[in-house]
Formats: structure tokens, C-alpha cells, sequence
């Protein structure tokens, strides 16, 4: 018989995870500032007291950073792999109007020591961002995985946990003709579309330097600021649409059943982006990309003006029409 | 200038992907029988009204199949995936004694089109599993990754939220000497220690029959039966463990602080369990395995009797006495 085997022989080192749980605690920390778990992190389930809610309706999502995380492992910017992960997450839970409060993380590896020191700034970029909104760190699971996850890769996963009282949540079924569209600035491409802007890459070598493509890959934004001000400043918003993958048409058609809405959405004025949409299809691009707009409000045409002052580079990009479809044009 | 692309083109299909989640609209309903959302699968966050709980906790946590997966994929057991990844995680919220109310999961995939069938019943796998806990499949996200994902795999993650009322949450600080520890049979090595089990099996080819891999690969038990017939006779556990990777020692230690035991666990009666073993160091697999035992219930001496009678094969596998550490050994 041959020698008996570990398990850490077997490639799974279950010390050197401990080791990790300790390297990461300090990020942990940072999100628990404003609020507070109600056991210790690491028992089977982090819990989180909602009895200060009236009428407490929870809000949950999960998504992911999809093929974005590739080239921005091979440009070593794992920072902004956290803070995309967070925010794909966090932004769907704030178009519902209520608080992020949990945010947990799913990371796939192959090797836990060699991807040790990337993974902490993973978690440091995660945890910048969920410090920056509130909302805890409250659990998650590295798994290592020889063989499933391919090296030098990181599967990831997030999900998000919200909190609203019931008679303040966001209910799109509200929004009535006449209303209309304001859109808020992305901060690029964002988290979705990268499969066909990589294939662009590869196809049109050298069309953009080092720098233009680590522009191009700037993390998703959080649109928490938008929101927070539009509370204080007394903005009761119909509907938010978060605008990743299907572009503005598929993100706002989800809820606007039989009505719909003909956009105009400025040019977009960011040098890198450009140069990979001239090799898009001038249709599937808005389908695709965001299209310098992540984020939508539909509120009510007297409060377009408080709307617009919110937040950095608003635009009115339309009003609401009888009608199912979004159409969408550039305006010259 | 070449032809522009299409998203499609670049390998992610978007009406590929709009078919899928009606397909497995079905499976998903199965899961609304006796729990619903308050708004409608599909917007940007699933919302579940707490309004019924008076002071509620909620509780979350998150968890894979890790490399169990591919050896399933190798022998087509999607759906046993799909029960795995649900145990996993909802196994972790009966810890806590609340309720699995919501379920969600991320599935990283090559190719969706051709991966349809496959993941379509990894999902009515989670769904069965699902629907017999009254725990509602809440959302999900399937990404389509071409190069990020290798072909023939899915990278699964899951992720579970529970409510319980503040004052009946279990607290596994009151645990105390004296206290007993039951144990209840696994349905073999679950859904942790595979890399290990993989590397045994690939330097001893041939140790298991095709059948008898097959029964070592049976879905991780969902141990919601033993925690609902606990409270229905009466029995208040002061910590529940789920026996995952770390096995005895390392589950129960999370919690114990300063106090331990000294544990016998009955020789696992498990033909391909047991042909695997002999290749395991003898010390090591009672940290990685879950010998025999996946659900633990540390209860007041007087309430053995009781806890005993829950569920099949239960075992007093030994006393908690001060000073930390859990030892383990079989019966013999």
C-alpha cells in the first residue's frame, strides 16, 4: 500500500486558511463602523438584527463581475475587482429603495497560498466600497479548488442583502405617462459587455495603449450617493434602473410593461470606449453597454429639477409614453 | 476596417439566456408553495416581507460544492449538484435555529446554449431539495464566461437567508459542561474532502466500481427534518453543528471557547467510504471528513432521550468537559 495521504497533500491547505481569515479581519472591521452583526463572524450564519424596522421587507440579489475579471487579473488591479463585485450587487439593491446592509463573497482559487496576497486586496477593494455605503461584510467562503478553477484566476461571486420598510420601497408599477427618464454618468464600460470588447482587443491589436485599457476597466460606480441625496433632499423616485448587461432597453423594459420611452442619451466622452465601439454594431452596442449611463431615475416632472442637481453628470434622457419599448439614440 | 460584432457574436447569447429562465420557471414556482416573494421574480432584487416576525434576526450565509463538482459533472449527476449546493448552505442556517427562507445561486458557465439541459436540471435539483424545505429559489445569476470557465464545468456558489425570532435564535455560548452531544448519520462524505478523495482515486485506479463511486457521491442530507421534529417534541439544542470541511474538531470547536470533549463516533458503514479511507492518514481524516456524523445537536442530559428518537440513526457520541478541544476516535 502506498503512504497514506493528507488532505493538504491533496492541495487543500485548511491552516493557511485560517492564516487568510486572520489577514482579512482588519478590512472586515472597516464595514462594521455604522452597523453592527449580532454574533461573532465565523459561526455557521452571521446575524443581523432588524428589529428597529417597522414593517422590515428584504431585498437579495447575487451577481458576479463576468469576463471583466480577466483582463483585470492579468493588469494585477484586483482592487477594482472587489469594488465591481460590490457594486454590481449593491446597486441592484438600492433600486429598490432599500439600505445594503450584508454583503457576502463567494471567491473560486485553485491555490489559497499563492493567491493569498491578490485575494486580500481583493478583499481590500470589496471592503472600500462596502465601507463607503454601510453595508457588512458578513460572511463568505474561499474555496480552494485545484483543477475546477483554473490557475491564475479567481471565480467570484457576490451577494447582498438589503433592508426596507415596507410602505417606503421603490414600486415601479407607479410610473405613469408623462414622467421622466434622468440618467447619471457611468464610469465606463462597468462590469458587462467585456466578452465582446476582449474579443475586439484581440482582433485589433494595439488599439488601445496600457493606460487607455486600465481606464477602460474603472470599477463599476456606486450610485449610493445618488440615492441618499434624492432622500434628503425629499425626491420620491417612481422607479431606479441599475444598467448593466442588455443596456438601457432591457434594464428599464423588465418593469415598464405596456409603456416605453424614446431616449436620447449623450456622446459618450470617453476616449478609450470609443475606440472599441467603432467595431460594434451600431444596434447591439445599446443592447450591450451601458452607454455612458449606469444608472436611471423615473420620477415625477416636477421633480426632474432636484433630480438633476444630484449627483455628478445627470442627464433628462426622455419622457414615458404609452407604449411597450425603449428605443435609444445618441443625440448629435 | 473588418465587419463590426455583435454581442452574440463574441460567444454570449442574451435571447439564449431570456429562454432559460423561462424554462425553469416551473422549478422555480415549486419553490412558492407555502412562502412568497412580495414582488416579482425578475426585477433587479427579490423582496420577502418579515413583517410577521416580531423582533427578527436574520441570518446568511454562503457556500459551494467545491471540487465535488467535477467528479458529478464526470457522471452526470447535475441534480445531486443542485441538492449538494442547497444542503450546504441551508444545512448552515438551521445551525442558528431560524428558518431557510430565501435562496440564491451564481453559476458560472462556458457556454449557455450548450449547457442548458445540464444546468435546467442542477436547478430542478436545488428546486427539489427547495421545496421540501419551504425555502423559496429567490434569484440566481448565470453568467456565461467563455475562457473564464472551462468547458464541460459549472462553478456553482450558493447563498441562503434565514429569519428566526430574536429570543429563540440558538445560542451556543450556553452550552455547558455536561452537556451531550448527539450525532446524526451523514449519507457519505458530503460535499467536502474531494480533492483528497480525487487524488486517492486517481493513484488507485479502479478502487471503486462505477456503482459504488455513484453511492459515495449521494447529495449532502438536508437535516431540516431532525431540527423540525426537535421543536415539535420540545427539545431546545444549545448549539447545532454542521459537520463540513474541518470535520468534528474543527466545526465544534468554533464554538465551544474553553470547553471540549473526548468523541466517539461509530464505525462508518460505508463499503466505498471505508475503500477510500484505508489510503487516509488516520488522524487526518477525522479532520476532513465527516466520519460518519453531518448534523450535531449539544442538548441538556435530560432531553437525550428525545433528541435520540429524532430522526434515523442518531448517536451519543460523548459529554462536553472543560478545557478546549475535541478528540475523536471510533468505536470499537
Amino acid at each position: 500500500m502506498s503512504p497514506k495521504l493528507t488532505y493538504r497533500q491533496s492541495g487543500v491547505d485548511t491552516i493557511e486558511a485560517q492564516s487568510f481569515v486572520h489577514n482579512i479581519s482588519s478590512h472586515v472591521k472597516r464595514t462594521q463602523k455604522n452597523r453592527q452583526l449580532c454574533n461573532a463572524f465565523g459561526l455557521f450564519a452571521a446575524a443581523y438584527d432588524l428589529s428597529a424596522y417597522q414593517h422590515p421587507v428584504i431585498v437579495t440579489g447575487t451577481d458576479g463581475v463576468g469576463t471583466k475579471t480577466e483582463l483585470l487579473y492579468e493588469q494585477d488591479m484586483l482592487e477594482t475587482a472587489g469594488k465591481d463585485l460590490v457594486a454590481m450587487n449593491v446597486n441592484d439593491i438600492l433600486t429598490t429603495g432599500g439600505d445594503p446592509l450584508l454583503f457576502l463573497d463567494y471567491l473560486g482559487i485553485s491555490n489559497l497560498k499563492k493567491e493569498t496576497p491578490r485575494i486580500t486586496r481583493l478583499i481590500a477593494g470589496m471592503c472600500d466600497y462596502l465601507e463607503s455605503c454601510n453595508c457588512i461584510l458578513a460572511g463568505g467562503e474561499t474555496a480552494e479548488m485545484p483543477d475546477v478553477v483554473p490557475d491564475d484566476l479567481v471565480e467570484l461571486a457576490g451577494f447582498c442583502i438589503g433592508c426596507a420598510e415596507r410602505d417606503q420601497m421603490i414600486d415601479p408599477s407607479r410610473v405613469a405617462v408623462g414622467d421622466v427618464l434622468v440618467g447619471y454618468a457611468s464610469d465606463g464600460f462597468h462590469a458587462n459587455g467585456w466578452s465582446l470588447v476582449r474579443r475586439i482587443l484581440r482582433e485589433h491589436a494595439g488599439l488601445l495603449t496600457q493606460e487607455e485599457l486600465r481606464a477602460a476597466l474603472a470599477p463599476t460606480r456606486l450610485y449610493n450617493d445618488v440615492v441618499n441625496q434624492m432622500r434628503a433632499k425629499g425626491v420620491a423616485p417612481k422607479a431606479y434602473a441599475h444598467i448593466t448587461g442588455g443596456g438601457l432597453p432591457e434594464n428599464l423594459e423588465r418593469f415598464l410593461g405596456d409603456k416605453g420611452a424614446e431616449l436620447q442619451v449623450p456622446f459618450w466622452q470617453n476616449e478609450p470606449v470609443q475606440k472599441v465601439l467603432q467595431y460594434v454594431d451600431e444596434q447591439d452596442r445599446f443592447h450591450t453597454f451601458n452607454m455612458g449611463i449606469g444608472w436611471v431615475a423615473i420620477v415625477h416632472p416636477d421633480q426632474v429639477e432636484t433630480a438633476m442637481s444630484v449627483g455628478p453628470e445627470s442627464h433628462v434622457l426622455g419622457c414615458i409614453r404609452p407604449g411597450a419599448g425603449i428605443r435609444v439614440s445618441v443625440a448629435s
